[in-house]
Order: structure tokens, then C-alpha cells, then sequence
């Protein structure tokens, strides 16, 4: 294995890592207990788990993997807070999505070469890419590996 | 730039945009807001902080660069809950500490080499390590990242 390699999977590891402990999490929670709020008037998990789920659904358009599974996911937990009233799926919905959604981004993830994890994300132009050579395709994923460890912190208050 | 250069730079930014996320949070609350409990029956800011810079004091030996700073911290932070009695420093204190630690180690991570960063931890024997070259520098590096943002997700729940 060379350097690059070894280095590439340090950070793919820390990702696969961080879901794991999210998916051991959220599976250790019953329905009703997802749906109660993780602090008196913060979000409830329902909410931190269809976040979640939005967040990574977005990866495939910006890693250019493909269509996301879940648009409609964006507005009730991504566009606007917890309680906005907008309709949200079930939490057992919810749960089906998280598996579909990180299932198949695993799938693509799995397939990427090295050298086309330092290739631009969507989200930068080529013009960009050129003077700043970080915003790759390695680097949102290292940057929601964090995102996930973030949320973690909180999930772990939900009462059992 | 070469392609291990430019990973190894990504990971080290992301410890960096923890660290500077968690500074900012922490220049942020009053002295008080820290003592408070982050929720009901909770850890507070201040554990947190301690908890925190005894963390990142711990890579001191870790990744072999030297004597740590407070080892005094480890009793009431780390192997000891919130409110467990033992004596801790104000405030005060721990907010230098965080940054006399954070300080000292950046000096001595900006200064190893991309080959030192994949060498053995001390945690790891040189035989376990011919088997799982995984147990790196940076890896421990990939995971103190996750856990900066775990406690993050936590103090920006705490009051102001």
C-alpha cells in the first residue's frame, strides 16, 4: 500500500467509523424516543436524523455521483429548524432512508480512485479549483465525517 | 504540492477548523455561562474545557513529542464524570491551559514530517503496528478531529 493510499483510507475509515456509531445509535432508540427532543426546546432526534439523512443525500450531486434519492428531504430538515410545521415522514420512513441514502453512497464511494478524490467538488469552478486545489472531493467528505461526530455528541443526550 | 502532501494538509486543516470553531465557542461564554450544565443533568462547559485540554495535552505522549503540560488534569476530567468533587482549576486556569496546550502542539505538529506522520503511535507495539499500519500519527490526529466536533455539537447547546 503506498502513502497515498494509507492516507486516503485513514480519512475513509473515519467516515465509515462515524456512521457506524450513528447507525448503532439511532437503531438503539425506539420510535417514540427519536421523536422526544434531546434537550428541553433543542431538536428532537427525528429532526437530527432526517438532517442527517438530507446532508449525505446531497453528497451524491456534490461528489457527482449521481441523482440523490431524497430531494424532498431538504425543506422540513435542512432549509428550516426543527417544529417548522412543514410535513416530515415517519421516523420509521426516516430510518429507510438513512439506510437507502448511506447504503448507496457507499457503494459509489467504494468505487472512487484516489485520484479522482482530489478532483474539484460540484460546488467550485474549475477557475477556483486552480487556486484552491483543497476543495476536493476528499475534503467534504472529511468535513461531513465531523458533522456526523457533531451531531453524535448531541444524539448520545436523547433519554433512553 | 504533491498528492500525500495535499492530504496530509487536508486533515491537519480540519484539526485546525475544530480547534478554531472550539476557541471561538469558548471566547464566547463568560465565565459563569461555562460553570453552567450544558442541559438538565448534564456536563458542563467547564468539564468540557477540561475534558478538552486534557485530551489534547495526552498527545504530548502519544505521538511521542515530549512531556505533557497538566497531567493534574486527568483525575477530574477524564477518568472521573462532571461533579465527581475532585478539586479542578477556575476557569481562569483551564482557558489558559486550553491555550498553552493547543499552542505547544501546534508548534510540534507543524514540524513533523508527512513520513512521521505515519509512523507508530505509543500506544501501538512495533509488531502490532507491522500488522496494522493504520495505528498512525494521524490517525490519532483523524480522531481527536471527530471528538472536538462531538463536544461541539454538545457547548453550542450551552446558554448564553
Amino acid at each position: 500500500m503506498t502513502s497515498e493510499q494509507l492516507l486516503l483510507e485513514l480519512t475513509l475509515n473515519a467516515w465509515k467509523g462515524q456512521l457506524k456509531r450513528a447507525d448503532q445509535l439511532f437503531a438503539g432508540f425506539t420510535d417514540e424516543q427519536l421523536q422526544a427532543e434531546i434537550a428541553p426546546g433543542k431538536n428532537s432526534g427525528q429532526y437530527l436524523l432526517g438532517h442527517l439523512t438530507a446532508t449525505h443525500d446531497r453528497l451524491f450531486e456534490l461528489l457527482d455521483l449521481g441523482a440523490r434519492l431524497h430531494p424532498e428531504l431538504d425543506a422540513p430538515f435542512l432549509s428550516n429548524p426543527d417544529k417548522s410545521g412543514l410535513p416530515q415522514p415517519t421516523v420509521a420512513e426516516l430510518r429507510q432512508y438513512w439506510s437507502d441514502v448511506n447504503a448507496k453512497l457507499a457503494d459509489h464511494l467504494a468505487k472512487l480512485l484516489p485520484s479522482e478524490w482530489l478532483q474539484r467538488h460540484t460546488q467550485v469552478s474549475p477557475e477556483d479549483f486552480k487556486k484552491e486545489p483543497h476543495r476536493n472531493k476528499l475534503n467534504v467528505l472529511i468535513s461531513r465525517t465531523n458533522h456526523v461526530a457533531y451531531h453524535l455528541g448531541q444524539l448520545v443526550w436523547l433519554r433512553k
